[in-house]
């Protein structure tokens, strides 16, 4: 498997359609580190162009992977590790790219259904089992500019509930895009 | 579908498994009735003994259902209004068993698997589909004490990763076991 989770802080839109840079929480890096880890995820890169939100992300992994937190939680400390940074989404495919020796598959997620270059969970689980080299992009405020959608490879078809409402954090609907990815003991 | 989520602060066990009340966190309701309101679930029940923490919980439904929050987040609104609120396990049993007029069959989460007791994802949402009354409880912190596993009528297996690391946080762990038991666009 090799999978790699992105973080997208920019560009993406805010309530009012606009572009911007979102603030890093850290409750978005350890919920998806740790999701990241439950289904062995290679890498959560984490991109932001602003300098202290860099900061801030390196802190966190800091503090949970040498400082105190990482003989404080261990099992918090092999999620966290898997957190790297990148300053724009190109920075990231190119870091993939010298780590694996080959340019990723970009994949997109979206809440809502496009019409072009969609991709069914069915369809990103084969190509996963198959081994293929993808790089799964998350984006946070109010989801991904329509410029990364454009750009990615794909755009995984949305998370689907009971009857359309389709407003889940972006730690929510990771969780459920991973499981449905890779998941184990769903069911058959 | 008759299903109702129960968010449990207390019991619950710390880190050195001592039984504690924990905190009430707003981002924990907010995604947890985000995932309640995409699969039609009908409540979410805070549970929680300690009066300073049961305002706060009221004060985050007062501003996104009648404040503020509601005109500037009409979606968030139809989320945050599935919050009900209980002092314990007893009576949020008791307010489902009055507004449905019957006991519920209530199925504790845990991060390992149980020796007794034990019941599977297709069981579970086979039960649903068959409209049972169903009270799905969750835990914070380090997870529910014994005694609620004890007292409910099943556990539900744990979700698995891939390698068994299982350090989900709840809001990741309840957006997967719902959209496991209740999800429709879910890989056949």
């Amino acid at each position: 498997m090799r999978l790699y989770m992105g973080l997208v802080h920019y560009p993406v839109y805010n309530r009012n359609e606009q572009r911007i840079a979102s603030a890093v929480t850290t409750v978005d890096l350890h919920d998806l580190a740790r999701i990241a880890r439950t289904y062995a995820v290679r890498e959560l890169l984490v991109i932001t162009p602003l300098a202290d939100q860099q900061e801030l992300v390196n802190r966190v992994r800091r503090h949970w992977t040498a400082g105190f937190g990482a003989s404080y939680n261990p099992d918090r400390k092999t999620a966290v590790e898997l957190i790297a940074m990148a300053t724009s989404l190109e920075e990231a495919i190119e870091r993939i790219h010298s780590l694996e020796r080959e340019a990723p598959c970009v994949v997109a997620t979206d809440a809502t259904r496009q019409k072009e270059n969609m991709l069914s969970f069915a369809a990103m689980r084969t190509m996963i089992h198959e081994d293929r080299l993808l790089f799964l992009l998350f984006g946070t405020a109010w989801g991904l500019d329509q410029d990364v959608l454009r750009q990615s490879n794909a755009v995984l078809e949305p998370v689907l509930g009971v009857d359309g409402y389709n407003h889940l954090s972006v730690r929510a609907a990771a969780a459920i895009i991973l499981d449905r990815l890779v998941g184990t003991n769903r069911i058959p």
